[in-house]
C-alpha cells in the first residue's frame, strides 16, 4: 500500500515538519520504499518533486525538507508498489491540466477491475497504475460534464462525490485530489486530519525525534489543515475519517457539503 | 529573452556538464534570472525541476547538477521574462499529456498577437505566457488531427512543421519540444547543435572553468546530441541552425525529414 499527506492553509506555509514525518516512512520507520512525490501549489502553478528511490535515501527529498518552499495547498505520497512497477511514471501525485488549472491526485489502495471497467476519454495514463487510470477517468467525466469550471463549487463537489461512489466499488480508494483551489479527501479505510489554529502549541513527530513550537512560526489568523493516512504527530488529536466519507478543504477550512 | 538547452541520446546520459553551462547564464555569466526548469524523460515518465529563482542562486539547480540523473531526452530553459510575470506557472518547460505520453515545450522569443489569433481547444494555459499559449494551441491541433499517435512518425512531423509555419508569423519562435520519443527544434533566430560520438574527446565550457573528457564516460556506440541557444563549449564545432529550419532527433540521431 502507500501513504498520503496533504495540506490546505490560508497562508503560504512551510510543510517541512509534516513532510519529514511522512518521508521517514519511506523506508525508515515503515516500508513504503517504492518512490515518492510531492506537488506544491504556488500561485497558479505547481512545483513538483518526485523520485523512484526510497524517500529516506533520496537527495531530492532531503532538498525538499530544507527548501523552505511555502504553499497553501500540497499533496504528497510515498509508495509501496502493488499494481505497476517502480518507475518515475508510476510515482504519485499525478498531474493533468483541466480548465487552465493543474489537477493533482494521489491514491492509497487497489482498485481491481477499474482499468477494464472505467472507460477513458481524452485523458490517458502514462504509467501502468490503477491510480493514474482512475484519475484520468475522473477528469474525463468532469471535463465532459463541464466545459469550464462551474460557477457553483458545490455543483462540482456533487459530481466528484458521485464519481467517487462509482469508482470505489472496485476496492480500496483512499485518495487526495486538488483542482488547484480545493483539497478533496476520500476515505475507504484509513485517513486522518487535524486543523492547527490559534492558540498554536507544540507538536512532536511520531516517526522520529523532531518537535516544533508552531506559536513561534505563525500568526493568530493562520489556519492549517494536515491530512495523512496515519497521524504524523503523537501529542495532537487527529480526527479519523469514516469509511465512505469525502471531505473538502479550502484555505485550511473544512467546507460544508 | 531566454535560453534553451536540449539533449537527445541513445543511452541514458548524465547532462551535468551541459546543464552547468546553461544554468551559469541564469544570473551568472548572463542575465536570464527569471526562473528556470528542466524536464528529464525517464522511461515513460518525466522528472521535472523548476524554480522561479535565478539559476545561479537556486538550491534546486545545484541539486540537479549533482543528482546524476540519466536520461535519453531532456529539455531545459532559463528565463528572462517579457510576457508573463516571474512565477512557477510561467517557468518552462511546460508539460501536457497527449495519447498517454508527456509532451514538453520550451520557447525563446516573443509571439505578439498569438494569444489573440491562435484559438485554443481542450488544452488551456495555466500561466500568462505567450509560450504556453502556443504550446496548448499546437497540442490541440495535433489532438484534433490524430486521436492516437500516427503509425508513421513523418505524418506527425509534417503536421508539426505546418503548425510551426503558421505560428511563427507572430514573431520569434525558437523552441524545443518533445512528444516523449522525438526532440523537435525550431530556429527563428538562434539555435545551435552538436552531436558527440566516438572518437570522444574533451570539452570545455564557455561560461565557467569546467572541462570533461567524454572518452572516460562513454562507450563507442554512444550518440549524444546537445541543442542550445548559444554554444555551451568553446573547443567544439557547433552547427548553427538556419532561420525557419526545423530539426528532429531520436536517440541522438538527426532524422531525415
Amino acid at each position: 500500500m502507500c501513504e498520503l499527506m496533504g495540506m490546505s492553509a490560508n497562508v503560504p506555509t512551510d510543510a517541512e515538519f509534516s513532510f519529514t514525518g511522512l518521508i521517514e516512512r519511506g523506508g525508515g520507520s515503515d516500508i513504503h520504499r517504492d518512490g515518492w512525490g510531492i506537488a506544491f501549489y504556488r500561485g497558479r502553478g505547481v512545483q513538483e518533486f518526485r523520485d523512484p528511490q526510497p524517500g529516506v535515501e533520496s537527495d531530492i527529498a532531503r532538498l525538499v525538507k530544507r527548501s523552505g518552499i511555502k504553499s497553501t495547498l500540497l499533496i504528497s505520497h510515498i509508495r509501496r508498489a502493488n499494481i505497476g512497477g517502480v518507475s518515475v511514471e508510476n510515482t504519485h501525485p499525478f498531474v493533468r491540466e483541466l480548465w487552465g488549472n493543474y489537477w493533482t491526485f494521489a491514491h492509497n489502495g487497489q482498485l481491481r477491475g477499474a482499468k477494464k471497467n472505467l472507460h477513458l476519454g481524452r485523458f490517458k495514463p502514462v504509467g501502468s497504475t490503477d491510480s493514474e487510470h482512475v484519475f484520468c477517468w475522473l477528469l474525463d467525466r468532469i471535463a465532459v460534464a463541464f466545459a469550464t469550471r462551474p460557477k457553483s463549487a458545490k455543483t462540482l463537489w456533487r459530481l466528484i462525490d458521485e464519481l467517487t461512489r462509482e469508482a470505489r466499488v472496485f476496492g480500496v480508494f483512499n485518495f487526495l485530489m486538488s483542482d488547484s483551489q480545493h483539497l478533496y479527501a476520500h476515505c475507504s479505510t484509513r485517513l486522518h486530519w487535524l486543523t492547527r489554529q490559534a492558540p498554536f502549541g507544540s507538536a512532536r513527530l511520531k516517526d522520529l525525534e523532531m518537535s516544533v513550537d508552531f506559536s513561534q512560526h505563525t500568526s493568530d489568523s493562520d489556519v492549517v489543515t494536515i491530512i495523512a493516512t496515519d497521524p504524523l504527530t503523537s501529542n495532537e488529536h487527529w480526527h479519523r475519517m469514516e469509511s465512505g466519507q469525502i471531505a473538502i478543504w479550502k484555505n485550511g477550512r473544512r467546507q460544508s457539503f
